[in-house]
């Protein structure tokens, strides 16, 4: 189940809990039909319900089922990542260990990506108009610098200089690790806000990554998610 | 795994996810030495990493486990209960369905019980000490009330009362009925909480049988909770 | 600024912090003109960002404004109001004091009020349609009941019965009070999901009164929630 | 009350709410003490039941008083800041802003200081003890890998580079500007985290500042947490 993206980043998953029946029968404690006694089996007007909940946003069910994963991802999708305070991390930590030399290089395709109806993401006031070779001669830059950034890093820990202050100059788009829990809500919120066309290119290849791995382990869910969104 | 507690009371599984071994992996991504390659083979030094975690308050690999349970327990117990923030609940609703009459009757025994080193649960200032008569005339008391209450909820049901409003008389005594979902470093604040001896008795007995669920789903965990509780 | 509702309800503001600017300012960090030395003079565009942000829910501006109330009502109400698991609650606590003695006696109008388009409030099947002369009955018998009730916990308290436990028969129409804090975001979702016609009336009307004391502190944001409601 | 700290970075208050006083009438509220009518006068046994509160864990009173700051600081220090998840964040965007062109550059003595009994900012195995000239000559090369690194982006932004894209190479010291608030007990928490000697130490002269705008504010709470710290 490992989701390959970017140049080397990915999503796995860890582990999954809950179920789209799980999250049914949770929904039916409210008309006391859902107690345990019951069992898993589907019956009449399941799929109505999960529909109903979802719709009316009746999210607390939805809580009842999750999904721990790992993901490697350049530290600026972190830092957004991060913001949902919803979920539990644990990062690799650059107080600690050396960090690895995996560093992101965007294409010369996303580079010239101009986004449509956001703010965002565009260029300077004033900037001309990129081209290829502009595109290429900034990957080229990066590539140079991403270079000279390991090789001080390397000299300062050789150097003695503490691990943590070793690092200082890596910049955001040093790739770091992390895992990361939540129950299935906060992933669905996760999605709405990361999956638009306004969210940044990068995280929302991991928005879809995760939307994967909610496809395959909550299939109903999933579905009214897309139908919905 | 059904634990019955109080005269109509229960703590069930409904799920769990993680463990012992997922909670130190990723306690390991901050040394870098937990990626999934890994495997979830025991290494050397897992459990003194454990110990130092649970010592040292490094509390977020705990939130890589956790446990949903189903519980029926009067509502003044749900009401301290609903104050951990933590949890994801689904309860039954009053609103919707006919409340199942079943009401807690404390025992002459836990009447009897004078709490020691608390304030809480002592009697009001200049009141006599408890006889057995005096509780076992509580206990009567009690009993006849349950019965006009229920009574008088059946006789507004069958009068047209809509279900919201014809169950307000009915006591904080009731039994109502939930799902609740939270990862283990929470259930750990849970029991941190509710388990010592100024908790009120009857919620301290839930505390107990969540204890046990912790035991039989995360054993390594629950030993160093019990070890520094 | 003390709003009275049901029979002997209360909402009060304690405190409130943040304003309609403080929360325009937050989010221009975003755009880096928010800093401090640009003090809390409006700017032009000012009105149009709070627009701007409320439409598209970019909500986290909305959590630098706040408001702590006192809240007196019926347990049952703080059933459903407790739920909202990002407030902070600090309630009167039964197992440390003498209850008083208020509780909640629906008026006939409330009782006769049928609700249209919800499923929740409806007599149970089969139940003839409520009259008047029913809905009076009941009413009485509620005031009975509430009485014998009392009566009940003095004796079980002059008994010497614990205060935690000689107040277990008493009914969830019984008046609690607390306080309540919470940022302006999470009041906005608490109205958002205690004003609709489908939350129980009593509920509602505490929603009112909530809303009411964010039309006073943040006039603007209130003209959104309204606009957008 | 700004408050400078490093070489660029600041903590200003922008808000607080709530005091000493008003956690010990919200705490009263258990004992049905605290209501409003009761004012804002000191009673005796104030002193006596903050303390209490604070030593025997009472925490949820401290959620009733709180403090929205703005905070300058590099990267990395953001990093570790917003894993405290019970803060409201917001953030200067590099996808919507040119970065102010401000790095940290520690000093030749924070370079050469040695932490004792912690294993986090030691030198790589095997590195020999950092020398004077060491960690000037790291200083030197980490201001010209700062000049470097900004004149990529200067140029990247002239050449029509995205600003979302223009910023990847820049460093975790770069500084970065955010409006944080939260409620006292998760300001506590902070503290009680990010002062120990184990913390990093850019991170604890933050929170050291941090913990004078709350001696300010509620000196009574201040002298709580340094007695018992």
């Amino acid at each position: 189940m490992k989701i390959q993206l970017l140049d080397f980043g990915y999503v796995d998953q860890v582990d999954s809990w809950g179920s789209d029946q799980a999250i049914i029968e949770a929904a039916r404690m409210s008309t006391d039909k859902g107690f345990l006694g019951w069992g898993t089996k589907e019956k009449p007007g399941d799929e109505k319900l999960l529909k109903y909940l979802y719709e009316h946003k009746h999210m607390t069910p939805f809580e009842m089922a999750g999904m721990t994963i790992e993901v490697q991802a350049p530290i600026f999708v972190f830092r957004e990542w991060h913001r949902h305070r919803t979920q539990s991390y644990n990062e690799m930590s650059g107080r600690y260990v050396e960090i690895p030399n995996l560093t992101y290089l965007p294409s010369t395709e996303r580079l010239m990506h101009t986004s449509t109806g956001t703010h965002q993401a565009t260029p300077k006031d004033g900037a001309p108009k990129l081209t290829v070779e502009g595109a290429e001669n900034f990957r080229h830059a990066l590539r140079e610098t991403y270079v000279a950034q390991q090789s001080l890093y390397e000299e300062a820990l050789r150097g003695g200089i503490p691990k943590e202050l070793a690092r200082i100059h890596l910049p955001v788009a040093r790739y770091s690790r992390m895992r990361a829990s939540a129950n299935l809500r906060n992933w669905l919120g996760f999605l709405t806000l990361r999956t638009p066309s306004d969210a940044m290119a990068e995280i929302r290849q991991y928005a879809y990554a995760v939307s994967d791995l909610v496809k395959q382990n909550f299939p109903r869910v999933y579905d009214l998610y897309i139908g919905n969104a």
